[in-house]
């Protein structure tokens, strides 16, 4: 047969799915590698998509979304991110984060363009940069103004990043932030700003580039938030223009966000998650004084990790995890540069992570 | 602000999607420009997706599909298209067909690749393959032994259909399948057959290439044959090769079919069909034999489509349905090289479909 494109040829099947299908060989394992939260959509919200299946919501939408829930998510950038300028025009609704990059990857990026890509971060984001093309370069999240004033481009097309983080729950300072917005500004380049856990934020620091910086692009999820990663549904706010592009590209391509979940989504921006929030801020807590005597770790300040600095090699502490405490982890080296780090999640009962901490205590 | 990529600017709003706003701005029209059934989706199927909610699957499923799905799939490969080698390792669960072409041309296409695409054709083959760099050739629907003998490529890479065709409504014959499978053969290209309106096949004359030809990739939908157009779900059955780069493709990108829709296809292919398409039969004879008179017309043998020569251009005489009939269509220019056809959909209640028949009178 023909061969595959060049392009695919780069992507590997990621290891945290490798450490998912490792987990379902175990009995009883200790899963501290999974990234998605560990509670119950809320019954509201489910109650919500089930009433528009049965009212007959299964056709298409409109590409962008549905008004309902535009006129919903505009409320929420207004109130939860304090960006005044959000409207209908500027959003775009889509089935995930995922697909979010995937539009706006293609719709930006040509052969050689440079991209920053804030360090640690989300494995999709280096992936699928070189699989459209980009050439691209990192820069550690702790950086200062020094940094950025060292840093030298051709052609700047984005900057990316995710706040809070994945993988380290660092959560970035206004100072930072108007750092990026600068180097965007002075380099004329897209700022993406990925927001899927921006309400896991334990220590109320965390703010949207996007309330001071009009230029930024905004996305936001529903995945982690209300559990429900299943379902498909985040949303882009940008720029008419840049939303328009976008928009046509997801005419040819994811069509719509699902159409049910949509009628979801706006029962989700309804739903008080605070309950939630607090239990995951005591399992930080909890993760952190755990761990602290043992390891040299920074407290997170949000989403539901810890990127946690090893003795020797990723991988092999990860093995060693696996065989001596049957604990599952993330080797670091899908997120950075170094084979030092492992990521461990705190979505979990509080049952399991005392076993956790219990087994990371003793491989120390 | 930076540029967008080079490939984007090819892309237009389509003129179906501009039909659908027009729509929205009449006073009652008569809208035939519709491309998904008219008839809701059948309760046990919305039953199984909100028994799917209820229990708690929102969470992301397996890249590839919930096994539960590929098994069904499995089993209406080998009953209804007669392919005896669909196994779940040979089948990826996706989020609509066009995702499943966006894979598809990701994992397949390189710059200058050049691909044949059966005319009239669903008017994504040519923007996605042309965004995706490809060099895009024809071939008339009605092609014989003659006319492939006379094709000659230098690095063909793939063959598109969709059969039954969007917009025709032509069901290819063996003979033809035969013919296009040689080429593929012979140019060692893949072969692809869009099969998402195999139901809609009013003579009982449809055929799935795989049947025979094991190389080829069929594409599956539900869209169109249980009405859940906007719940994103589709099957891709190729080689385990394809699938394997296919699936981790989807990982970077799709992630996943959303999880409930996924459920409610397992009970979709349970579900009877076979009144809904008989009414659509009685449409399409209705249909037939009120423009027989009118216009030169071949009878549409599948999907729910016509595609009508007109006199004079096509955008002129949509035109002219709209302000003098309130009648929507849909110009042909957009499914292939002419400008002188119309589609008209006939998934529709027979009272439109009544009204629409005398507008095209009047208007032939």
């Amino acid at each position: 047969m023909k061969t595959f494109s060049t392009h695919v040829s780069g992507l590997d099947t990621s290891p945290i799915r490798k450490a998912f299908e490792l987990a379902a060989t175990l009995e009883n394992p200790i899963n501290l590698s999974i990234g998605q939260p560990h509670f119950a959509c809320p019954p509201n919200i489910i109650a919500a998509m089930n009433k528009a299946a049965t009212d007959g919501k299964t056709a298409y939408t409109l590409t962008g979304g549905i008004p309902e829930l535009k006129e919903a998510l505009v409320k929420k950038y207004e109130t939860v991110n304090k960006i005044k300028y959000a409207s209908p025009s500027r959003l775009l609704v889509t089935s995930g984060i995922s697909s979010a990059l995937l539009l706006l990857f293609s719709a930006l990026i040509n052969e050689g363009d440079e991209c920053l890509i804030i360090s640690p971060y989300f494995l999709m984001y280096p992936s699928m940069l070189k699989f459209h093309g980009a050439k691209t370069y990192t820069l550690n999240e702790k950086f200062t103004k020094e940094d950025t004033k060292k840093l030298k481009f051709q052609n700047l097309k984005l900057i990316i990043y995710s706040n809070p983080s994945n993988p380290t729950g660092y959560v970035m300072s206004k100072e930072q932030l108007d750092l990026l917005a600068e180097l965007a500004e002075a380099n004329d380049a897209y700022l993406i700003s990925d927001e899927i856990y921006e309400l896991f934020d334990y220590d109320k620091k965390f703010l949207s580039v996007g309330s001071f910086y009009e230029k930024a692009i905004t996305l936001s999820g529903f995945s982690k938030t209300y559990s429900m990663t299943g379902l498909r549904l985040a949303s882009i706010l940008a720029s008419e223009e840049v939303i328009k592009v976008l928009t046509t590209l997801q005419q040819y391509t994811i069509v719509c966000a699902p159409s049910v979940t949509q009628w979801a989504g706006i029962e989700a921006l309804k739903t008080d998650m605070s309950s939630y929030i607090n239990e995951y801020k005591a399992n930080r807590d909890y993760v952190y004084d755990s761990l602290k005597d043992y390891y040299p770790v920074d407290k997170s300040g949000g989403a539901f990790y810890f990127f946690l600095k090893v003795k020797g090699n990723d991988e092999d502490f990860v093995k060693h995890a696996v065989l001596e405490k049957k604990l599952i982890v993330v080797p670091g080296f899908i997120f950075n540069e170094s084979h030092s780090y492992i990521r461990i999640s705190f979505a979990n009962t509080r049952e399991k992570l005392e076993m956790g901490m219990k087994a990371l205590q003793e491989l120390a």
